[in-house]
Formats: structure tokens, C-alpha cells, sequence
């Protein structure tokens, strides 16, 4: 059957334009190009229309609100009292108690001097109280961000040969780090840490925690020479390469306290009320290990200790940075990347907490918090903060209110850099070590690991890839195979989209794909497919493939039951959220195919966005806007008239005229 | 309301479960992992279903079949006849007079010696012949190509200082091009060239064109010193830097010959009749150029000529090629860019000729044999071809019936270099370039951009980032600007879906978009949502901030008008393709905030992916399978059932049930 041969079915009893049970596929009236841009704009970066509170209030009220929005403190502060105190005195010593020892630790992992952990611990808090939004993050270093600062800025300075010019690189990069974060939430970019999926993150702290024990196999073995390289490979080849150098009382000392460390993590777990003594452990081991060196004098068998800290709080850096050096791009760079990562842990334990007690976290707005907190923090002598999630669930679990608690843990780490830091001589690294180890295992999270292999497997494949190339090749490779994989999913499903055959389910005008609902069975004559995917360059070419050996498999079905021969071809474009230049091509060229095959080409139910796209690119007037309906029935039910119309007797089942039950 | 008070729909008459006109929400048959796989990977990779016509045949007729597939001369060579011969003959003197001035002069804008756009047009065409599946394409170099080798390799090796190594780096990154053509059609990866969109190559040929004829301002105005760079701003400066070293024989010469090539082109076009026309006045330009040089001796007074050209056809250059060079790298990233480039455009002009001609061209197979003529071609002194539009048109217009037009144009090369070389000695250089820039004008398509702008926004602006990269930095930043804004496309259609309120079309049961249809109008108490693209990682925040900002607008509404309140959210998820882990956690954190607030989530017709995605991660065993409808219709009218069993005097319009209608 030619083209010229189609009689246009408006003459059929369900495409009648005036009637007024049946409608037609809309074209939606044009806008204005400004007004649809500046709509495009504002969905893409006001989607949670913030400025919405500011509206049809007077000048002064919005100063206010404005002011209120970036210090949250003026909001609740006049509402704080004595009751809430109470509990953020307690979670707030409760977390100083985990900060100071885990403090020492990072720095350490970092390559930085130890007190900058405490530094660490003093300023940026109190920032984050006055501008954050969550009541329950607890501010400080993170192993991960650490272990990047010395891989990443450890390439380039080596930390024992040039420790000054190491120490301003990681203030600057610090800067950077903060300067970044807040920038992302100015500009409303926040949405480029969801591009960190859930898989991808935890594959990559699982691998970060790897790499961190690892790690810390100098510091419990008690080795003096050690691999700079973070690969599992290199580690043990640099572990079993001196194994004469072991040292035993170190090794020793480093599993007792892991294991108490482990014993009271356990016990909290299964007993959430005394969270306190998984929480208390890592001071109890620091003080108990002070003790035992000092009583022993085991400094002088091999067993490492601090040494000195400085006393008195933070010395202003901001002198100290280096804007104009070789080393900037990389201070930049290692800003950049551990900024990111800092970022995704900070926002992801904000919300969740934020889920748990039913109050709401503006992304955008935390991360102006915490780019601001790094931005001040760099210029008193600290390095890279963020929520860490162990912290904020302590803090969390001991009760805190509202941010105050973070003010009590900077006045407690204050008092302990004004008084306290001599009683850390003697305390020994391989504590240290423990507690970060104890800590990271934590952070393998196997379980969730499992539960994306059973749910979907390429989610495990994200997880997996980031956690292989963290741990065999370096941090930064992980994350960058794991962002990749996640994008080539996303290109993936717009580059091969599913096209589904869809079927008539019984006693029903509903067409439904024939995979999902068995029961659902074809229509003599027409074949009808749903294409699931906008259509873009991208795929134009595949859908314009597979639609044609959609319609070849079919006619092989229709050949062998000798079926009446195949006539049309209904496209349902539910699913169909946009269409670009090449995608109307893509329908011109098909649309002639399949006029030369004798097929005629039927479209179901196009969107708005579709409908305006292929009127402006003139389809609809090749097509004809009468063969476009807005439902599969109506479309099923035009092609069926024609084809009785045409041929008569050929089909005479009266359940394939579907406009009967309409 | 809290969740406790709700009664379970599956009392309301619409969802009975063993109803026979009513279908429940299916979870399709699970697979075995392996075969989902294994159906992933075919519809990835052999979309087109290349095995198809190997089924089920004896192994000998597999055999023929193989060999007829990757050699299609075997399988039209036989029904070859005289009648077909005289077209082709016709045709490829036609383009071969086309050929060997634009050979000629590509090979001078790639800096390489002229000879080699003669042999460049003897082997490739032949091997074409075998492999090629299109009728009319006519190999030969392309000037982009050309500028491209220049402009790369240039930059590592100055042809002027080094030819040798230069020309040898040439046919190494000639033989990459080809290897990465072939692999990319044999490892089925064809899709990667689709990356490049319509409106990609039109602003990256319109830029490359306009840079050519840039670089043409030296030949016409007889300049000795240039710059290297192909931006407009340097070209500018290098020109006007020298106004009194300009030449006017020689721009007087150029002019001429440029108005013309341009008078005989617009005649062609005007008359398609006669195509022979412009498809003869290079050669007329060169024959003519060359005599008058050759009788006034301009060559002594500015006129530069191309000078002696060696006689014989191509020497072998297999052992020239350099593959340990510190300039290997870049041999194969020049291969790689110019190779996608050349493959881009021999498959768009291939498909476009097969498009009017009514026959197919797979696209995977045409790269293997682009490829495999580049691999041989750099064996044997040929630089970078492919099916250029140009001459491929003038193929058509005159006529060509098969692939053989392309050895009857290699022939004449032939006979043109055993014989007619020396004729070629006083052609002025002026010329040379009055016929590229002729040509290239042609690569301006204004009307296509126009078109784009029309029609979509989005893609006029990849269209004019290509260009205006190409103009104003390099050839390569401009196909990267252009790539990237289309790769942002798709991620921004990911990232931000748009969501759509439905309405109730009137007397009918279809909810649709209420911005394309206005007369829909809403139900009371329900807000209906369809989500319109994957809820995967990098929207799954998005969707939910977004999705809440709705129930946020409609409860302000509804308080405005003082209806009755809203207490269902029914998400449409028909154009949902598919969901990951984050998507899911984001459905449970939405399904717990709305709960909050009193409202219940249902989900109207999840496609098979998501179901199942669905099901194994346990939503829908939190949300109940029984709040999963079919269709939006039924999923209202079980809410409306609700909200009359609870509040029965609160909605009294009959309108709102539309089960009545189903």
C-alpha cells in the first residue's frame, strides 16, 4: 500500500476534531525566548527557589531574612537556653574527647605537625556554629582529606626535606579548598556533589580506608623507612621488604589497644546507650599509652612518641601562604579535589541527621559554612575541616541540640592547647595509629556494597571500580574512574535507550509493555513501540536502527503465522522528554523509510516540550498533525479503522477496536 | 491525618486484585544475571543485529557470507554491466578532474609536498572500491583534514626546517587514523562518532572553513612570511603587519580566478543540469593559470608556481613511518582527532547519498573499510582520506551508479602521474588557493544555523561554541568546546528533569501536562506529578527538593482558595526509564518527609526497569504494592475513593471519580 493510497483518518469516528469527548495532541503556545530562558536558568539553579521567603516583604524585613540566611545563629540564638545547653555541654565534651586524639592522628597521616589537628579543632568550629544550618555536625579534620593532602602535596614537596614550604602549600590549598566550597554555593553549583552518587562514595571511602590502614602499618610495626606511594602494592612490597626491621614492642602495644579500641566500638554497637565508652576509648588509649611510655621509658626501645607540642592557640598564617610559587596549580589542584570530597561527606552527614530529627539543610547554604569556615581556618593555621560522619554520630547520639556543642569542643580543645599539650610527650604514635585504624574500618562499608550488587549491578560496579583504583593505583585515579563510570552510565542510557513493544492488555484500552505484563498481546496490523529516552544526537542514529529491526522481526513473526501484513507504526512518546535537531532528522529519514516499506508512521502522546520541537522543525506538517494522537488507544484505534476501511474482511475481531470502550 | 489512619485502597472497588478488567502494577519475571547482561551488551554493541543474516546457515554459505560482508564488490561485482560501466565512467573522469587540483591543493594547505594529494587519489580509492558499501562516495583528501595535520603536527615540527620528518610523522599519524578508524568499526564502538551532533559539524566546518580561507590570504596576496597560527586574531595581524609586501599580480590573479570559480558554481547550482560546469573550472582555473604563467613568465614577477612534480606513481613508504619518535604521541593524537573528524564526515556523506538513493549503509562496516584504506594508503605515500561532501555530490549529480566511478577517477590519477606531471610545473600557487577558498565557502552553512536557532536554542549554541572556538582559538579547542556543551546537554537533561503537574482532561479519564493542555483541570486533595527522565544519582536531590516545592505551591494555592486539602501526591512514573540506589533512598527519604506532613505518595504505571529496581530494593514492600496503580486514572480514583470513605461530605463532584469511566 502506497502513500498516496491512505485515506487521513479525520473522517474517523475517534479522531473527529470538535468532538467533545476526544481532545489533540497540543502544541503548547509559544513563549518568549527571554522568559523561557530565564525559566530554564532558575530550574536549573534555583530549584529550590530560595529567594521565595523574600517576597512581597519590605526592604528592612529582607535585610534581615538576608542576613538570617547566612547566619542562621541570629535565627535560634535568641531561642537557646539553659535546658538545651545542658545537653550540648555534654555531647560537646563528649566530641572534644574524640577530637583531640583523632586531631593529633590526621595531622600526622597528613604529614602535617600534630598540633594542627588541634588548631583544627578551635577556629573552624566556631565558624560553622554561626553559619551552618545542622544541629548535629561536628566539625573537624578527616582521614580521607588527610591521606589526599600528603599523596597529592607530597608528590610534588617532600614533607621531611622542605616541612615549611609543605605546611604553607597545605594552608594555600586550604584556602583554595574553602575558597571553592563557598564559591559552589554562591553560584549554585551545589549540584555538582550529587555527581559523587552514593555507590561512588562508598567504594571510595571503603578504598580510602584501606589505603589509611595501610597506611598506619608504619606506625604499628614501628618502621622508619616507608614507601610514599599509597598502593596496596607498593605498601607491602615496602612492608615484607624489611621485615628484620619490625619491631615487636611496638607491635605489641599497637594491637592491644586496637583490639580495646575494636571491644569498646563493639559493645556501643550493640548497646547504643553507652555510645560514651566507644567514644571516651580513644582518649582512655591515649592516656593510658601516654602513661605506660612515660612509666617505662619505652621511648628508648623503639617505640615512637610525640615529642613536644607548642603551647597557646593558633598563630595567625595567613602571611603564610604562597600565591606566586611553582608549587600554586598543585596547592590548587589538591584545593580542588579534597574540597569536593570534604564537601560530599560534610552535606551528605547534614542531611542525614537533618533526616533523622525532621528539619531541612539548604546544600548551597552549608557550603558557604563550610568554604567560609576553611577560608578562615587557613588563615590560623588550620587544614581542610568537614562534618566527618564518626564525629557527628557521637555527637548525635550524645544528645547535642543545636551547634553550641561544637562551641563547647573549640572551648575544650582551647583550654587543651592553652594547658594541656606537654601531657602529650609521651604519648606514643602507635596509639595514634590504632585509633585511626579502628576508626577506618568503619568506614568499609561491605554491607551497603552488598546491597548495590543486589539491587543494581552497575551501581556495584561504580562502588567497586572507585574502591580497585583507590586502593591499586591512588585516591585521586578512584575517584576519577568512579565519576567517569557513573557519567558513562548517564550517557549510556541516553546514547542506547530501551525501545519496548507494547501490547494490548485484555478488556482494557491500555497498551503496556509485553515484557513487564505477558498477558498483553499484539494488534493485527500495527506494531507499536514506546521509546524510552529523549532523543538526542546521541542516539538518533541507534533509535533509527532499531525501530527498522523492530519492524524487520516483526514482519518475519507476521510472515511466519501468516498474520495480516504489518501497516503502521505507533510511536508512543510518553517517555520522550526532549528532542534536539538531529532527533527530527532522525524522524524525517524514518518517516521515508518506512513510507517506502509502505508503513505509515503514527505518533501517541508527544510531550510539551516534543510537540513545540517538532513543530518549529516543520515535522508535524510532513507528518500530518491527524496522526498524531494523544493516547496509544486513540492511535490503535485510527489504524484500525483504516485498515477495515481499506480491507474489510480482513480483520473482523471486535476486541482490536479498542474505541469501543473509550 | 497520620499514616496509621489510612485504610488500605485494596477495599476500593477499582484495585480489587482478581478483578478481570483491572491489572495491577507487574514486577517483570527476574532474569539470570548473566543473560540481562548478556542482552545489555548486544543491544549496546550490535544494535543493528550485523549476525542476523548468519542464522541458521550451512558453515561454507557463513563463510561466503563473511566475505561478502566485509568485501561487498564480491557481491555486486558479478551483476556489474556495461550500461553501469558507462555512468561510472562518466562520473569518475568527472570527479577525477576535480580531484587532482584540489589534491594538489590540500596537500600544500597541509604543508606537505602537492604530489601527495596525487597519490592520495590512486590507492585509497581502490581499496574503497572493494570495501565500501556506498555507491557514491568519492575518496580524496578534505581540506579540514588537511588543516588539522598542519596545525598538529606543526606545532611539534616545522615542516620548513625538517619536511622529511615532518612528511614521514604524517604518514605515521595516517596509519593511527586508520587504525583507529577500523577498531572502532570492528570493536562495533560506531557510536562514539553519533557524539558528534548535526550542529557540531555544521559550526566546526563553517569555523574550519572559515580558517582555511584565512590561511588562503597568503597565497593570494603572494606573502613569504606567515604565521603559524590558525586563529583569526594572529592571521589579521600577521597580514597587516606586512601591507607593503602584498603583491597586487598576485592578488589581482587570485580574484579572477575566485569570481570565476564562485560565477560557474552559482550557475551550476542554479541549472543542476549543469553540474559539469563548476565541476570543470578548477581544472579550466588550472590550465588556464598555468598558461598564462607559463607565456607571461609572472613566475619571475611575484607569482609563485608549484614548480617540478615527479613523475610515477606512489613509492612505497611502509619503512618511513616513525614509530619510536619523541614525536610518536603526537602522530597518534593528530591520527586520532583527524581520523573522527574524516570518519565523521565520510559517514554523514555516505548515509546522506544512501538516503536519497533508497539503500543502507552500515556505518560500523564503512569505518572498517575507511579505515583499512588510510592503513594501506599510509603504506604506500598517501596522506588522510576519506568521502569528501563536495566531490561526492558532483559523483551523484553526474551520474555514478557504483563504487567503480571511484577506480576510473584512480586510473586517470594514475595515467595524470605517469604521464602528465611536468604539465603542472608553472600552475601558480595563486590559484591553488582561489580554489579552496571556492570550495570552502561552500562548508559556510548559514541557512543551517539559522535553522537551528529556529528550532532549537540549545543546539544553535553548540553550533556557534564550535565555531567560534575553531575561529577564534584552534581547531581542536573548537570540536572540544562543541563536545563538551552536548555532553552538558545530556547531563543537564539528567540532572534537571523537568516534573509536570497533571491535570484531569475533561470528560475523559487522560491526566496530562496542564501547560500543554490548559483546559485539564486538577482534582482536589491530589497533586499529580510525572517526572520526566531516570532518577538516577545526579538528580535524585534535585527531584526531591523540586518534587517538594510543588507540594509546597499547591498547599499555598489550595490556602489561597480554601479547597479542601491536599493529602495524596501521585507520581506518574510512565517516563521514569530507570532508576538507581540513590533514586531509590531518595523515594524512602521523600516517602518519610511527605508522611510527615500528612501526605501519601503513590506511584501511577513504573515501567519494568524501575519495578524491578523497585522491588529489590524494598520500596515497594515499605511503600505497599498496593499503592502502585496502572494508570494515573486509577491511581486517582482510588485516592478519591479514600478521601470520600474518610471525609464523605467533604468532595461531592461526581466529575472526580473517573472510575466511572474506566
Amino acid at each position: 500500500m502506497g502513500n498516496a493510497d491512505y485515506v487521513y483518518p479525520s473522517s474517523a469516528p475517534t479522531a473527529g476534531e470538535g468532538g467533545d469527548c476526544l481532545h489533540r495532541a497540543a502544541i503548547p503556545p509559544p513563549q518568549p525566548f527571554l522568559k523561557s530562558l530565564k525559566n530554564a536558568m532558575k530550574e536549573t539553579f534555583f530549584p529550590d527557589d530560595p529567594l521565595r521567603q523574600f517576597k512581597n516583604k519590605p526592604p528592612a524585613k529582607k535585610m534581615i531574612l538576608g542576613f538570617q540566611y547566612f547566619f542562621p545563629v541570629v535565627e535560634w540564638g535568641p531561642r537557646y537556653n539553659l535546658g538545651l545547653f545542658k545537653s550540648d555541654l555534654i555531647s560537646g565534651f563528649t566530641i572534644a574527647s574524640l577530637a583531640i586524639p583523632q586531631g593529633i592522628s590526621y595531622a600526622k597521616l597528613a604529614n602535617l605537625p600534630p598540633i594542627l589537628g588541634l588548631y583544627s579543632s578551635f577556629i573552624p568550629p566556631l565558624i560553622y556554629a554561626m553559619m551552618g544550618s545542622s544541629r548535629d555536625l561536628a566539625v573537624g579534620t578527616v582521614a580521607v582529606a588527610s591521606l589526599l593532602i600528603s599523596s597529592m602535596l607530597g608528590a610534588e614537596v617532600n614533607p621531611a626535606q622542605n616541612p615549611t614550604l609543605y605546611l604553607h602549600l597545605a594552608f594555600t590549598a586550604t584556602f583554595f579548598a574553602g575558597v571553592f566550597q563557598a564559591s559552589l554555593g554562591l553560584l549554585r553549583l551545589g549540584f555538582i556533589v550529587d555527581f559523587l552518587s552514593h555507590a561512588t562514595i562508598v567504594g571510595f571511602m571503603a578504598g580510602a580506608a584501606t589505603v589509611v590502614c595501610l597506611q598506619q602499618l608504619k606506625g604499628i610495626l614501628g618502621l622508619t623507612h616507608f614507601t610514599h606511594s599509597t598502593d596496596l602494592v607498593s605498601v607491602l612490597r615496602s612492608v615484607f621488604s624489611q621485615v628484620h626491621e619490625w619491631r615487636w614492642e611496638s607491635g605489641v602495644l599497637g594491637c592491644c589497644f586496637l583490639f580495646f579500641l575494636l571491644i569498646t566500638r563493639y559493645f556501643s554497637k550493640k548497646k547504643p546507650k553507652f555510645f560514651w565508652i566507644s567514644a571516651m576509648a580513644p582518649l582512655t588509649s591515649v592516656i593510658l599509652g601516654s602513661l605506660l611510655v612515660f612509666l617505662t621509658h619505652a621511648e628508648k626501645h623503639g617505640v615512637e612518641v610525640i615529642g613536644e607540642l607548642k603551647k597557646g592557640v593558633n598563630p595567625v598564617s595567613i602571611t603564610k601562604m604562597v600565591f606566586v610559587s611553582p608549587y600554586l596549580s598543585t596547592a590548587i589542584k589538591t584545593g580542588i579535589i579534597t574540597g569536593v570530597i570534604a564537601l560530599a561527606e560534610g552535606i551528605a552527614v547534614g542531611r542525614s541527621f537533618a533526616m533523622f530529627k525532621h528539619y531541612n539543610i539548604d546544600g548551597n547554604k552549608e557550603m558557604v559554612a563550610i568554604g567560609t569556615m576553611n577560608i578562615v581556618g587557613s588563615c590560623f593555621s588550620c587544614y581542610l575541616t568537614t562534618g566527618p560522619f564518626s564525629r557527628s554520630a557521637v555527637n548525635y547520639n550524645a544528645g547535642c541540640k543545636t551547634a553550641v556543642s561544637n562551641v563547647v569542643m573549640a572551648i575544650a580543645v582551647m583550654l587543651t592547647l592553652l594547658f594541656l599539650t606537654p601531657l602529650f610527650h609521651y604519648t606514643p604514635l602507635v596509639v595514634l595509629s590504632s585509633i585511626i585504624i579502628s576508626a577506618m574500618l568503619g568506614l568499609i562499608d561491605y554491607e551497603a556494597a552488598i546491597h548495590l550488587w543486589k539491587v543494581d549491578k552497575f551501581d556495584f560496579l561504580v562502588c567497586i571500580g572507585a574502591y580497585a583504583g583507590v586502593v591499586f593505583a591512588s585516591v585521586e585515579i578512584g575517584l576519577v574512574i568512579a565519576v567517569v563510570i557513573s557519567l558513562l552510565r548517564l550517557l549510556l542510557f541516553v546514547a542506547r535507550p530501551r525501545t519496548l513493544v507494547l501490547g494490548n492488555l485484555p478488556n482494557s484500552t491500555l497498551y503496556r509493555n509485553i515484557e513487564q505484563y505477558p498477558n498483553a498481546g499484539n494488534v493485527p496490523g500495527i506494531l507499536i513501540l514506546e521509546i524510552d529516552a529523549p532523543i538526542y544526537f546521541a542516539n538518533s542514529s541507534y533509535l533509527r536502527e532499531r525501530i527498522m529491526r523492530w519492524v524487520d522481526e516483526e514482519e518475519d513473526r507476521i510472515k511466519a503465522s501468516s498474520e495480516s501484513t504489518l501497516q503502521y507504526v505507533v510511536l508512543d512518546m510518553s517517555a520522550v522528554g526532549n528532542i534536539d535537531t538531529s532527533g527530527i532528522s532522525m524522524f524525517e529519514e524514518l518517516k521515508k523509510i518506512l513510507e517506502r516499506r509502505g508503513l505509515k508512521i503514527v505518533l501517541a502522546n508527544p510531550g510539551a516540550e516534543v510537540m513545540k520541537k517538532l513543530d518549529k522543525g516543520k515535522f508535524i506538517e510532513t507528518l500530518g498533525h491527524e496522526w498524531i494522537y494523544l493516547t496509544v488507544a486513540e492511535a490503535v484505534a485510527a489504524c484500525n479503522y483504516m485498515l477495515h476501511s481499506c480491507k474489510p474482511n480482513l480483520v473482523t475481531d471486535e476486541k482490536a477496536e479498542p474505541w469501543n470502550n473509550v
